[in-house]
């Protein structure tokens, strides 16, 4: 669960170039602007932030986030500053929460990169984190919409409320699926959701199309999120670049063993405190869970999100190019190392 | 310097009872409202987070910067919705990043009460202080006011900016008083400037009266931190509940010694990090800070900072109730245990 959250694998290469090459000139161009604004915001805090933001913003994000704020809001009608300041304050909300997270995963590396908790310490990462959470809302009350400044700090809010629950249901034994479900959204999709609803807002849809593209945003916030549990128990790990079984370990439960719980006796009589201690248990698990069957089940389940998040697309009146880049977002989000 | 940030000694009671008062039935009424908004915001959140956020946020914190707030507002014109929200806004960034520093220092007890950090655990209190940040801004930008958003987001950037240019310093021999001077204005002025600010933008004063009430709560700021930092120095223990000294240990350079160590060659060549590592040395280098003069030198320009932000009230259009708390408040923040 921490790894979407965490955003390791956001949209794969082979994916974005397809994204982007559908989204066009209009949407290169925003993501052109977004990183140099993102350089610019880091740099212009002093030396020692600089040198810890800029690490943190220019790691080699998938850009995923603000390439759903620039599509939704018709990036191929060439759009200006509104979309590009969304688009930035919502990269830096998701990056503000990765280098909490680092923290508190104690991460050396994160996207190949040292981590800003690795060279610079708890204080220094919590700092930045909090940072970056400040300039994103700076960034957005820029564009004079209290509506956009109102959609994030919601999203920011719930990724927290979400962190939470998370905590509170670590090794239980009794999440059930809508409980899982409830997280997904809060820790991932809300975000989603979020930079969907602002892409509409300040773009050409315009706040009428803005509940169908925010709900286009959950659905495939949480496909993405149910993929990468998945991921986290199918590996391979080459292709992931993690162990399996990294929730297990941390006492997350996620969808595959929340299904794999319900057919297999011995893993619904399991103690993921006691039995699941170090990595090799972990994998054990693994293969277990995915010898029932949950894999597919999980996988499904993220299917059917992806369908209807694309048949919340129907009777938008999107550009053609922004609405069939948005097709293969949809589609990217589970067609990732399959 | 830890501790006027980390707000544990604000304004002492007998003086609180003063301000409030002279700020009158309205001042009362607005910070009582206050009180039950921030409730409700961290009972809004789910029952683990509720309980958190509750401990946190109703552990009895002085409410200095909403004082604030209302106070520059105008708070006897009697005015309401926006500053209300403006007041519960920069108290959620203040108890935020306390949230966040009760991490960093792993401290059990604030105000007496146990953090949430000793409660929750990490996690659980990195969390809390996101969630506090952004509930901040949506608070804030349900005014309606981008200004006040923009007001509030540089501030709080600035907190941010404040510690990691803190940890830059630790122990360093060649602070300048001009480089603390301006740490002390990013750690905790710019707050105290904001909430001028803001109820300046929201309340009877408008827009004009912006920028002299801003000044008044950056100059107020600054004596708040050094008049901090010469406590810490100065102790008793038994008044501010703190260790003397503490600053040392954290190798946090401040005013005190800044002076101190130009009057004393023994301070100059003095390394912190080697030679106080433990509270009897820091004792001791309190002991012979306070031997060269330089807590008075301190003393003396926190007041004048006093006297300074009292004159940026003069020529102002406020009622008389509201300007005579604000030179009360003014006072207040030397008078503390002295």
């Amino acid at each position: 669960m921490s790894s979407a959250a965490a955003g390791a694998k956001d949209a794969a290469p082979a994916e974005l170039q397809g994204i982007r090459a559908a989204g066009g000139r209009e949407l290169t161009a925003l993501l052109d602007r977004a990183d140099r604004r993102l350089a610019q915001i880091a740099e212009g805090h002093g030396r020692a932030l600089g040198r810890h933001a800029t690490q943190t913003l220019s790691a080699g994000g998938k850009r995923l986030r603000p390439t759903l704020v620039f599509l939704c809001g018709g990036a191929a009608a060439g759009e200006g500053d509104g979309l590009l300041r969304a688009g930035v304050a919502v990269e830096l909300v998701h990056t503000a929460t990765l280098v909490h997270d680092d923290v508190l995963d104690r991460a050396a590396l994160r996207r190949g990169h040292p981590t800003v908790y690795s060279t610079g310490g708890r204080e220094a990462a919590t700092a930045t984190g909090d940072l970056l959470f400040s300039r994103a809302f700076a960034e957005l009350a820029a564009t004079g919409a209290a509506e956009s400044v109102t959609a994030l700090s919601s999203a920011s809010s719930a990724l927290a409320h979400g962190e939470l629950m998370q905590r509170a249901d670590a090794w239980s034994g009794s999440v059930t699926i809508d409980r899982y479900l409830e997280r997904c959204r809060l820790k991932t999709a809300r975000l989603f959701e979020a930079a969907c609803r602002l892409g509409a807002l300040l773009g050409a849809p315009g706040a009428a199309a803005a509940e169908r593209l925010g709900s286009y945003g959950d659905r495939i916030g949480l496909a993405f999120q149910i993929f990468d549990d998945v991921l986290d128990v199918s590996g391979p790990t080459e292709r992931t670049g993690k162990a399996r079984g990294t929730d297990l370990l941390d006492g997350t439960v996620t969808l595959p063993l929340i299904v794999a719980r319900e057919r297999d006796p011995a893993l619904r009589s399991l103690d993921l405190r006691s039995a699941v201690t170090e990595p090799a248990a972990a994998e054990a698990v693994c293969d277990r869970i995915a010898a029932t069957g949950a894999l597919d089940a999980a996988r499904k389940r993220a299917l059917a999100f992806v369908a209807e998040a694309k048949r919340e697309l129907d009777g938008i009146a999107l550009d053609h190019r922004s609405r069939h880049a948005l097709d293969l977002v949809a589609d990217g989000v589970v067609e990732r190392y399959s």
